[in-house]
């Protein structure tokens, strides 16, 4: 009998292939004296060369498939595997204490790993998880016990797994990896967002799919509706297949429209923008039309590294994709460490709550240099397209004057160097923290845009952690108090002849996207993906008409009520 | 020469006397060879013993003082000390090993604390950090070095410390201690609170005063301006004495109040309240003339402790609190606990931001038999006064209809089982989360009052964590974006007919005051103590001259300008 699980869909699309189980295989490492210790080094250097032999693999998969950055960590992991205080230490424990090199290798690593982490230094913790990384694998080769990684996947299948993490995500082979469903996670977690920018149809946050699926069971991946059936009938088969050929149909629409503007039926033109975290992402965002980048997520340059970008490898970062957006417009925000991104080797004091606290501009502001370091990087790319810069975490409006007029004395030092800057950068800030979009008016004097970050907006209006489940029925988009607070910032900026954008997960959303239009937001920044399928919608409704709903939207009670709503007069 | 230091005034008044430097001893272990094991172990035994003296004279010391609930942790301490299993381990080490007490010590010790560190309970990692401060006690005693407890001061002196703990403040003795300031600390935070609550002047966040102290050195609190004077000269010591006596008599004038109604200038009432934590706090409300009791919260039932507090337990509690009130107003606030006030015994998950997490109303909906259990305690109690049930952390129409409709479920049955319960009890919310204040004309239809808490409400708004040294400038009551949100919510209450209180630490704020007053707030619910302070204060403001300012207030751009006009046109 065939069985249907519900979760998030985080990513559209219909697969069906045989589930893959991604599991974490018991590795229980029993201590045994041994006669040969010759023979016992052999195996240990074996099991340490297939490691390197698999490392390898992987990394340079990783490279081509996700770009460097994300290959960085196989590169930590071949580090340690060439390690000779720690293959030594292993070799002599064998040969002196005469044990088998399982337990020579766990007791050695675990003394390492031990150190490592209670080092006061969070890159060193992270060496720490290097090793249990290593330690399981080299375990794996020396007890022949399979070790499921995605990147060992060679047929086409669905992945079923608790959770992906980066070092999952890093290996997935859109060859072969047709979907995936996970136990966890939400439409903003990370194994989402991978899955939309790797156009992987998946369902996140089903809670029991790996209690549900047996490795081999035919499975189909619903990512538009959020279903996942298992074992499936001939007739549900059938009616997947047809709706897999109806997607792919929709696609091929999508895609005429990529050379289009975005224009409403009753005439208006709005902008949809891309975000992105990378130079490489670029190509994605033309491909899929969109009409600008409303979000450079630049922290991706200082990550899964061990010191500070530099001025030059920022402003050639800054350069190509202003470059290669060739006029086109490019929202670049400020750097926006802390909270769940840290950087270890910037020794940030450990936090009770780090959603709500020193991070973002807070931290640009405190620590000036890396700060101005990225300004200028900016400044000096400024010339290269059409750049408007944004800050992050704006909660007062000191912040913002002390942020611009730091932006403004780098430029003059730039200019009195006779350094080239462009005249007509914007200067504006997200709107994610709700004293900001309550203060709307007063900031709008003096931005020349905004743009509405609606991730964190809703988790900090509903004292809601994002990433925590066990509140995450309070990530409610759609809630009338979300929709004011957006309404007041609209309002606002147009009052001062401002623009008003938004770069949240919530742009990109069909249910929001009318309302969005009726509040008369102008720019609509989303993942590249989206692009296309908001464009369809957009053409076919009317920004006057939903205008008139507005007024009785807002006063609804409750978010599942908005919901309802929209779907009765505006979808189809 | 003096010198001065500026803080917060974190409790009103003039304090004079000599330092006393509360540090933590260098407790530095030696191992050594010992030749005479049972010298060694009835130099253990003393130390012990010495250690049970000062222990259970600091117990009966809280326990008169501060109640019971304060001096559990020495009773857990004076267990530790008992603990067969420890003190065996610790002989048995210095007989076979032949190596000093304090080594011996130190070892047994260790291995214990590492032991339930390791455990994956909250509880018994509690366990560890109770034997961490007996080890420090009993060492202190083997190496002769002195262990400054607050508990020891037998002369008038002003306390000098980084901070103060719970334990420290448990052994506060008023008699001795004439005012305290500290490195660290805000108007919120634990210390501040107590002093408060005490009435000992103190001055929190010096940042620097550890370093800028010595023993014995004469030092003046001055808690009203947050300043301290150090090594005064002969012209300060007279100008703060003659300060000192205006506070006493301005207490005294006061005092005279405690009867009074508190009406305006322009002949308007509005109710003044306190916040209490136990029933033990009810005395110092009546002392100090609040008409009501604006916030009883109930989770110091729950704490130190190591299961739930039983309906009978709950119910002598709030009976105690309704009937000593007289049919005065009580507004109980519904279990708070999660975020910073933890349950050992719940086994709440670890969460990575407790502040908007898994908490209050979010567990009492998903674990409802913790919930019915106090519901049905206080609807039991409400025969007894005039009894008020708040709900805390609601962020959406659904949970506040949730919690409500599960409180007359529970009437209901008790109805049914033929016990009496009021007629008359209000149902209330906490408005404290974003999403409320925004959408409080909707709440409004369906409660009968709020209370607006704006220690969370401010944290959430400027998503910064108040307890964070490194955010806490963005502690900022006076912001125009909480005024907004305040009057918000003021004006949807008053639509409805509904009445709008605060029980924040805002509420009893000088410069908040006649603000409030102007948006029409109706209840102010503050620490006892500031009371007296607030009515003087009100009986000279007139609301209708204030109403006049308010949209010039709500208009303007910090935090700092709206201080500065309050300043200017409503304290003297």
């Amino acid at each position: 009998m065939s069985q249907c699980i519900t979760g998030i869909g985080a990513s559209s699309g219909i697969a069906i292939a045989k589930a893959f189980k991604l599991e974490n295989p018991a590795l229980d490492v029993e201590k045994k004296s041994i006669e040969d210790p010759s023979e016992e080094i052999d195996r240990f250097k074996h099991a340490i060369d297939q490691s390197k032999i698999e490392l390898e693999a992987i990394k340079d998969h990783a490279e081509k498939e996700l770009g460097e950055d994300k290959a960085a960590i196989f590169a930590a992991h071949l580090l340690v595997l060439k390690d000779p205080e720690l293959i030594d230490n292993v070799k002599d424990k064998i040969k002196e204490e005469l044990v088998n090199a399982e337990s020579a290798l766990d007791e050695i690593t675990g003394m390492f790993i031990s150190m490592f982490e209670n080092m006061d230094n969070e890159y060193m913790k992270e060496r720490a998880a290097d090793i249990r990384d290593v330690r399981k694998r080299v375990l794996a080769h020396l007890m022949d016990i399979e070790f499921n990684t995605p990147s060992m996947i060679t047929e086409e299948v669905i992945i079923i797994s608790d959770d992906l993490t980066p070092s999952d995500t890093a290996q997935l082979n859109r060859q072969f990896v047709k979907g995936f469903a996970t136990d966890i996670g939400g439409r903003t977690s990370h194994s989402a967002i991978m899955a939309r920018s790797m156009e992987i149809p998946s369902v996140v946050g089903t809670k029991t799919i790996t209690d549900s699926v047996d490795n081999g069971t035919t499975v189909i991946i619903d990512g538009i509706d959020g279903h996942v059936i298992i074992n499936p009938t001939a007739d549900e088969l059938a009616t997947y297949e047809k709706k897999k050929e109806q997607y792919t149909q929709q696609k091929k629409e999508w895609a005429k429209l990529v050379t289009e503007q975005t224009v409403t039926a009753d005439g208006v033109h709005v902008e949809l923008a891309a975000n992105i975290g990378t130079p490489k992402d670029v190509p994605g965002v033309l491909n899929n039309g969109a009409e600008g980048i409303g979000l450079y997520r630049t922290e991706f340059l200082y990550m899964n590294r061990d010191q500070l970008p530099t001025e030059e490898e920022q402003f050639e970062a800054y350069k190509e994709v202003l470059s290669k957006m060739e006029g086109k417009p490019v929202v670049i925000r400020t750097l926006d460490i802390g909270g769940d991104k840290e950087l270890p080797y910037l020794n940030l004091p450990k936090e009770l709550n780090p959603f709500l606290g020193y991070r973002a501009i807070r931290l640009c502001l405190d620590q000036q240099e890396i700060f101005r370091t990225q300004l200028r990087a900016l400044l000096r790319a400024s010339i290269y397209g059409n750049l408007k810069v944004m800050f992050p975490m704006i909660a007062t409006l000191e912040e913002f004057r002390q942020a611009k007029a730091i932006l403004l004395e780098e430029k003059e030092k730039l200019v009195q160097e006779k350094i080239e800057v462009s005249e007509m950068i914007e200067i504006g800030m997200m709107v994610e923290i709700p004293s900001t979009a309550v203060m709307a008016d007063i900031f709008a004097k003096e931005v020349d845009f905004f743009s509405i970050g609606t991730n964190d907006l809703i988790q900090y209006t509903f004292a809601a952690d994002r990433m925590n489940e066990q509140v995450s029925y309070l990530y409610q988009p759609y809630n009338p108090s979300i929709l004011r607070l957006v309404k007041n910032v609209i309002d606002a900026a147009h009052k001062e002849g401002k623009w008003a954008g938004m770069c949240g997960e919530m742009a990109g959303d069909e249910i929001a996207i009318p309302i969005l239009l009726g509040l008369g937001l102008d720019e609509f920044s989303m993942s590249a993906t989206s692009v296309l399928p908001a464009r369809t919608q957009l053409l076919n409704l009317s920004k006057e008409e939903i205008a008139n709903h507005i007024d009785l939207i807002l006063n609804l009670e409750t978010d599942q009520q908005v919901k309802q709503y929209v779907e009765e007069h505006f979808l189809k």
